[in-house]
């Protein structure tokens, strides 16, 4: 029976660009396959009960093609499809970090509605619609059903999506585990009708399959609105669909999400901004950044005709002299062609580059939230008795710009404190943000709460054990934006440890620990003055009294003293 | 100039499956396409020195395919190869774990020699050759030179390699950081010579390029070498690849390895027992792991012409009765042909399954070390006074049934410790397997770290902080086997937190731990005896004396007297 189940497979997946690789692979000397079946066997020792010796033949023939999709089915929790809950929040989150990045693209502010409806006990369906630009028809199917598609990885610029998997992972677990296609509604043009699209994925392909289409109305000019059923389970507080739209309110604050959750409540975080952010540009990758084995396949691909114009047009911060430059030190021709470079002058060249000084990547490709909007953002949902924010200036790892924000609101009551008992507080909330997108999920496994614990917060007054998060009614905000976040699963919850990008991290939260320091050293001096104000209100009637005795005082003279001594006494304190 | 490199890019992915595409979807309406353009753009606001406003036209056309190899280029930490001394391990592991696989698959007892050369400060070559099989010429570059191909994925049955990534994605990292091709030496066949391969990967296509090919000579009948070439970094201690080879010797005592370090030493692990492990066996899913999604799915694509017979055939532990009982509960005609299911039926039939009392699924799918064996592997790498070993009986976690090994070492002399001093007591070295490879890193994420840390070691005699590991001389090795190991990563460091599996690591831990309590309890009884019997020894004499005063006894009396109690008081001990 299970033969008979494998040829089946088998045959299935042979079409999946089979014809191609018959080019690539040249040879296949076929009569080496037939006779090796009694060797093998005579080198192994027969055991009953389990399972039969196979040959280099046999183990040949059960090779074959895993599709991507049929990977990541099986491998659902790399994606952050784990659990219910957590996979319902994932599908939203996806589908919300598209719209956003399309409005942006497009310079529309954003306006996005979110939806949730309970359709049974484990079924909910998931609505989100944005004012967009809309997407091009023949686009749908590939963008809603079919993993690794999309515009951004291959461009080095700041932005929430960048793995091409994202929202069609959210359609193939949804149609996994409920069986329902993916549906969208899209119009690019407010001179035409939407386009409806119910899609779903050929996981054993890896390709998108149109179940129905037909054109329909929409209410916005243009936009996009996909629909989503999947198995999940719904429920409120921390890493929660309610938690992740209020933290993406915070950190976009030129947006407004409207959102109806499926218990029936309905929020609305209006926009506080009502300009765009800063709109990143694409760059071209920077020479510090790129290995051996990459430096050889860009120039044997290049157009470019000569050597130097190869680095010059191919990478950033290289000019033609530099280029020249480089070529020179690696002592190869600048006019040689390089789609002749040979490994070891590719070597050569890869050592020129990494002994030459050059510029910095350019950083228009990043852009901060900025130090007012995270203050605001702060403000919009915590309320506290004091705010810090910074964004620190861009820099680069492995070759990639990026740069670090942090905001820090001190003393708000929570559930478990009352803001004073010293007993009762709570650890520092840490939230932390990547290209504006909030991450709810592996807080340990990430840089940034590595940067947090790290840092003394002592020195700024707080308490904290070895190793942990410090303690307090302090919310910490830490926002990494760059052209390609090193995320340590495609699931995208947790920032890899690369130096740099700690050490930013650190610094940023140092430039806010500073401002918090000061702030609590002067909470501390202003409670010793008024514990010190109260003992000289409390004495100095008795002073007065003491001196009327000795210097034989009347009354209104004792007054007078009285108040003068407190004048000086309040003057000599500084607050 | 972005413009004609992102063209470039485009004519080279264009050819990637480009052709079947056009088949699956359907309509393309062009045109929508050209008159959009000016809609888009007056919604939205033009801004200076920043990206131009995009277009749904404009996106559509950056929108491309994103080949997986480039993909895990880009993510390589994804991978294992995060930093050139976890590459340079993680290479090494995954040519090992293959050439494990291939040897156990044709029941030949595995003899494997690595070695790893140093080629200058940062380049290294790794070679593993192996007594297996041998590999059929025409598999060799998809193997070596192309993700996500593989036999195993597809079969339920354990393995060390699942996922058809790990050796090609070996050799692209190889590719990418010194430019070098991966050559392979086969040989399947003792009457014909071997064949010499350099093949590499074509990153923006997934495809392998053979680069050089011929005939060769080998000194073995039948088997495979691997030479691969990456930039790397050797440096002993934990994590090292010493390390792995150490554990793996452990790990598979049936198993002759023989590893030449690149700093000259040679070491050589003799196999202990001379026959082939429990060789597993491939089953077909079980019902209850089978998602409404894939129910649907797996029924349409049937050759079964009955529905009972689908169930009974597709599945395993279902008859032929029960696959008609379960129709008959889903209110479905068992006679039914599958393909015609709707998603409505299926979900009647999922639903039906679940509550369907069905046996568990067969275990032959998966064998255990063995205790003996276990025992005997933490005997040859710690000298230890304790051991202890236990093997539970195979278990499921979502349809996939797995089990759990556990082995004890107690009292052993390390570095940091003398064996005494209870300050100087290091932390429990845990040492982790799955399917017999160990796990070198990421082990806080990992749910056998979690199930060590939810232990109450104090229970078994040893002190623990909370959410800490145990203090003391201890190692701790745990072994999961399963058809499918749900790791956190495609590097495989660590283990998903399923409830299933963390329970069992836990119930083995125990096992082992109410072992190590008896004895730990035994020897310190031992000492409180022998503390006891010094009291006896010194006071005894003393006790002789004052009875000869009271009783004025003679000292011949005095002598049998004292032997007498000391003989007493020793019986009343008990040991």
């Amino acid at each position: 029976m299970t033969k008979e189940i494998k040829n089946k497979k088998n045959q299935m997946s042979f079409d999946f660009d089979g014809s191609s690789e018959a080019q690539t692979i040249t040879e296949e000397p076929e009569e080496t396959v037939k006779t090796n079946k009694k060797t093998a066997k005579s080198e192994s020792e027969p055991r009953t009960k389990q399972a039969d010796a196979a040959t280099a033949e046999s183990m040949a023939a059960k090779q074959r093609d895993i599709s991507v999709s049929e990977f990541f089915a099986k491998n659902r929790h790399l994606l952050g499809f784990d659990n219910p809950r957590k996979a319902l929040l994932t599908a939203v989150k996806e589908a919300v970090d598209n719209s956003l990045d399309a409005c942006e693209e497009a310079h529309i502010l954003p306006d996005i509605t979110v939806t949730i409806k309970q359709i049974s006990e484990k079924k909910f369906t998931i609505i989100v619609k944005d004012n967009g630009p809309g997407i091009v028809d023949k686009q749908i199917p590939n963008i809603f059903a079919k993993l690794l598609y999309g515009s951004k990885f291959h461009s080095l610029k700041m932005s929430r999506g960048q793995q091409g998997i994202g929202i069609s992972a959210a359609g193939m677990y949804g149609l996994l585990t409920t069986g329902e296609p993916v549906q969208i509604i899209s119009r690019t043009d407010r001179r035409k009708k939407a386009s409806h699209y119910h899609v779903q994925i050929d996981t054993s392909k890896n390709k998108p399959m149109i179940v129905f289409d037909e054109t329909c109305d929409f209410d916005l000019p243009t936009g996009t609105q996909v629909i989503i059923t999947i198995e999940g389970k719904y429920q409120k507080g921390k890493q929660s669909v309610d938690d992740y739209i209020a933290q993406t309110a915070m950190s976009n604050p030129h947006t407004t999400i409207i959102y109806n959750a499926p218990d029936g409540e309905n929020y609305k975080y209006e926009r506080q901004i009502k300009k765009l952010p800063f709109l990143p540009v694409e760059i071209k990758p920077h020479p510090y950044g790129v290995e051996l084995g990459l430096l050889y396949k860009m120039a044997r691909e290049s157009t470019a005709k000569r050597l130097s114009l190869f680095l010059h047009h191919d990478f950033s911060r290289v000019s033609s002299k530099l280029g020249a430059d480089i070529c020179k030190k690696a002592k190869l021709s600048p006019t040689s062609r390089p789609v002749n470079l040979t490994i070891k002058e590719a070597e050569q060249l890869h050592t020129a580059i990494n002994e030459t000084k050059i510029m910095a990547p350019p950083v228009n490709c990043i852009g901060p939230i900025g130090e007012n909007e995270l203050e605001h953002g702060m403000k919009r949902t915590v309320e506290a008795e004091f705010y810090a924010a910074c964004s620190r200036k861009p820099t680069v790892y492995r070759g990639n710009p990026f740069l670090i924000e942090a905001a820090i609101a001190y003393g708000f009551k929570t559930e478990q404190n009352n803001g004073d008992d010293p007993d009762k507080q709570p650890q520092m909330e840490l939230k932390r943000f990547a290209n504006r997108v909030p991450l709810l999920y592996q807080q340990s496994a990430c840089a940034i709460y590595k940067a947090a614990v790290d840092t003394n917060w002592r020195n700024y007054g707080m308490s904290q054990s070895k190793g942990a998060l410090p303690m307090g009614s302090v919310a910490l905000m830490i926002h990494i934006a760059s052209v390609w976040v090193p995320f340590t699963s495609e699931s995208k919850e947790a920032i890899a440890h690369y130096p740099e990008i700690v050490k930013e991290i650190k610094l940023a939260i140092q430039e806010c620990g500073r401002k918090l320091g000061m702030y609590l050293r002067r909470q501390r001096r202003i409670k010793q003055e008024m514990a010190k104000r109260g003992y000289i209100e409390t004495y100095l009637p008795y002073i007065g009294e003491a001196l009327q005795e000795i210097l034989l005082l009347k009354d209104e003279q004792v007054k007078t003293v009285v108040t003068r001594l407190k004048d000086v006494l309040e003057k000599t304190r500084q607050i």
